[in-house]
């Protein structure tokens, strides 16, 4: 778990988050219009679904007296009991994706608030994109203190997405298997991804992936560590993998390029070094983490 | 890996499927038609949402010639290189969860077959719920060989839904946390669960979890196995966790009631003894891969 304890460096961004969640007072109005009346109670400020910050945290405010319960999400309480409440977006945004500024934010405001704002914007970012039914075309109604959504036509039930995403590096004979995007900053390589399906496990999806996107057999999948990527709601689950060998047959549809990186490669890059083989992911992404993990393994073993 | 070589009794119902998913022809037209008009291709055999099976195999049928290819979707190509198909429901089902005949189906036919079956359930019950646009409400179609459908106003493309929903064994000094649900049958405990929500990783959506249901603070997260569990479209995901201590504080709407049972417990429960202290859940389910990796490791450590 990436606790309090747990030294920011190695805090998955977008993780960490502190609120407890109540999950008691969402389906309770009496409870859920106390928390909304509570001189206590504050909102996140954005603006659309970009973060504001101000002394490096983000800008809380307390509820205007005007506000109505029904626009708004209650993410949690926080550890001095304040109810924090996000206020839903009235049009939807242009883009659901990451931007500059959302992605600066990890570096800006402690980890426990960027895991505050991640909760919010794929909650507001859901709401946006849910506004009608899916099985009858009516309009929905938030519900549950934001956290479903009513048909009024049909009475169908529908809840925030959250779609698993394996990221995971193959390994063979001490070197990992990198490949980079059209759309990415020169150099840069990071670990292979994709969704899961239906159907399949987690082990199958990333067995799939790799193979899909670099033609690789792997097998002996093992989990390391996971992410909320709230661009708009990915929940990614980062792995390892063994290949049966290391000759690639790439899919120019999905990915670039791809390479084999020895760990003296992922040493220079992790450190960034100017003459280093690529250009590391950002350590915000979860892809730094399993880099940084295999190195550590490495080491250790 | 769930491997060919690896026994039925450890393979994880729903998972093991053998098809390859063919991803480069579901957005290719053209491979498309050429594998929907294959002497070879077949459609898996539906009475709604539920299986149906002859002599110990799934019944597929050769695709009639009236067959529309955009009411099918494309599960994948098999061994035998048999392009299999799932005819789109009509009308919606009315349930999307697990019934007697569906779950019987682990018991009935190979593994590979209870994936397929389960592959195609949730991709059907997907499209039965998700026949509208959920950002405008105008109508949708199927997409990409049934992979996605894309709104015919507003242009939205949606793909199905996977729900991550964490399962898990707290642990405290040799003994291991079960619950049931009200609906359960008599007698029966298992691992308790929980959808993961925007915003959390799958390690703090575990502990968050026990605490919500049982009122026990938890850390040491460990990631076990994963099961697709098309009822109708989660994603298990199954941990274990140490237990601070082992005071209970049961939410009574979430759970009927909860304790701590012995290896000697388990033990007997999993071997299906009469005097055993709870009903173990069946081999299909995750939790008793879950139970069983519990009292292996036990015996080796």
């Amino acid at each position: 778990m990436h606790g309090s304890k747990t030294p920011d460096s190695r805090l998955v961004a977008f993780g960490g988050g502190r609120l407890d969640r109540v999950d008691h007072v969402r389906s309770n109005p009496l409870l859920l219009a106390e928390a909304f009346a509570s001189p206590l109670a504050r909102r996140i400020v954005l603006e659309g679904l970009e973060p504001v910050v101000e002394g490096g945290h983000l800008v809380m405010e307390p509820l205007p007296g005007d506000a109505w319960i029904e626009h708004h999400a209650l993410l949690g309480v926080d550890e001095d009991q304040r109810p924090i409440f996000a206020e839903l977006l009235a049009e939807a945004p242009d883009s659901f994706f990451a931007t500059p500024r959302s992605r600066a934010l990890a570096s800006e405001v402690p980890g426990h608030e960027v895991a505050l704002y991640g909760t919010a914007r794929s909650l507001l970012a859901w709401h946006a994109r849910h506004r009608f039914c899916s099985m009858c075309g009516q309009r929905t109604a938030p519900s549950k203190a934001g956290w479903s959504r009513k048909c009024g036509s049909c009475e169908a039930e529908h809840f925030p997405r959250v779609d698993p995403v394996v990221i995971m590096l193959a390994e063979h004979r001490g070197r990992v298997l990198l490949g980079r995007q059209h759309s990415w900053p020169a150099g840069r390589y990071s670990a292979l991804a994709g969704f899961v399906e239906p159907g399949e496990t987690l082990e199958e999806a990333v067995v799939r992936e790799i193979r899909e996107e670099a033609g690789v057999a792997t097998h002996s999948v093992r989990y390391v560590t996971s992410q909320p990527w709230p661009f708009p709601s990915s929940l990614m689950i980062a792995c390892t993998a063994e290949a049966d060998d290391d000759a690639l047959k790439v899919d120019e549809n999905e990915i670039e390029h791809a390479f084999w990186c020895d760990e003296a490669g992922v040493r220079a890059a992790m450190a960034g070094e100017e003459d280093a083989p690529f250009l590391a992911p950002p350590p915000m992404a979860v892809a730094w983490h399993l880099l940084r993990h295999w190195l550590d393994r490495r080491t250790a073993g």
